[in-house]
């Protein structure tokens, strides 16, 4: 038996946000398996595969059960927020399958890219991903603190945006403070910071705060918290909007 | 007089990867404004527009016409390949923004996300991104060499996985072999690096070689570079077909 596995961003949810090739394959599946609220994202008219629904951290059992489906003959997709290749399931598939050998040789493996949660946030507030940046998780499920704290002081120190991901959970809930801690080290207060919540999806916001002001409580784990260089820069335009970019200028040093 | 305007990223090239919102507004629009390449990118039955062709390093008059026809009252849209956020031109639309003032009160401005190219490379290849990384151009035009340097240094010892954007170019000959220098100070010869080649597009390559082998010949204006971290592996699956990924487990500390 010969089945294919398609590993599948949705992007950040919106429809007009979807690529072709994710509905595609979506739409030819027999098997789609993934994180309850992703599931949710595909409506029935989208798909009408059998749904195989997981918890959030059943990562692993999810890439082994999609590969297995796979490897019986099914055409099984794995439905990814964003894009999957960015903290998302491709990895957690790409794993199983280099732990799986011979096993998965009946695999035809895709992945689907898609938007990632940054820049979907970027777009809705102008550039401020627009010069060198970093994505961070601050997930430290597997990954050791420390690690995050010596990226975290190597990336503020070279001046990169700061995209950071997995920012809080009821976990989680003193990494991200400690991760700001370590940014305004080295960036001014008035440094923009943007948060994007639910982007794409209803009841979305995307605002700018700034590094000296922006508290733990006005993040949650449904927003991506992308914080500035020392040059972005906020301005409101004539129309009253707000917007943020990075210049695509850096300037010489003195 | 009100128009609109809306910068937009048609991912990395294939129609299979371009969104909704994307095909929409080129469909609408009354004029494109491009660099050529990316204009050749959207056919005439995708957009029955005037187009307005510039040079590739005309970015700020782009930005700044395009601008004037929509406070003229045009439907305008900016054509950026791969995400307008991401080293493209929606940074120096949102600057021209800022630069002018009242001038551009009557513009709709919208930002239309896209695919960019370290995530379409990646999604070919398996995760390289799958754990913290960051994008950094290695164009220097708008800024100072050191500064790319200081950058390359942190990010090579905070471990993270490295997409190089513009690597190299006919004015930019020798900029890639110092990052990698760079970069090999901190990593293993048998680094997997993944070039990622016209991804999406006609004639796209993308495969895995090793830090210690790569060589600046085998890297175009074209192509996008994704150095791994300490942590990132290749492999070769049971049908044949090379993968790279990088767990999403990091080691502790010995």
């Amino acid at each position: 038996m010969s089945g294919r596995l398609a590993v599948v961003g949705l992007g950040p949810g919106a429809a007009a946000w979807r690529t072709p090739e994710a509905v595609e394959r979506l739409a030819g599946a027999s098997d789609l398996v993934g994180y309850g609220p992703y599931l949710a994202m595909v409506g029935e008219e989208d798909s009408s595969a059998v749904r195989h629904e997981f918890d959030n951290r059943e990562e692993a059992r999810r890439a082994e059960l999609a590969l297995d489906l796979a490897a019986a003959g099914r055409d099984v997709v794995v439905v990814s927020s964003g894009d999957p290749g960015v903290f998302a399931m491709a990895t957690a598939v790409v794993e199983a399958l280099d732990a799986g050998g011979d096993r998965y040789a009946g695999v035809d493996l895709t992945i689907v890219p898609g938007i990632t949660a940054a820049s979907a946030a970027a777009a809705r507030i102008g550039a401020p991903l627009g010069h060198d940046f970093c994505c961070i998780s601050l997930s430290d499920v597997l990954k050791p603190w420390p690690v995050v704290e010596r990226r975290l002081e190597a990336v503020a120190c070279a001046d990169l945006v700061v995209a950071l991901y997995n920012p809080i959970s009821r976990h989680r809930p003193w990494q991200l403070g400690r991760a700001l801690e370590i940014l305004r080290a080295q960036r001014a207060p008035d440094t923009p910071v943007v948060l994007g919540r639910d982007v794409g999806r209803d009841g979305e916001s995307t605002r700018v705060v700034t590094l000296g002001t922006v508290a733990d409580a006005e993040v949650d784990m449904r927003t991506v918290v992308i914080v500035g260089s020392t040059t972005t820069r906020a301005f409101v335009d004539g129309r009253g909007r707000t917007w943020a970019y990075t210049p695509r200028t850096y300037p010489a040093a003195d």
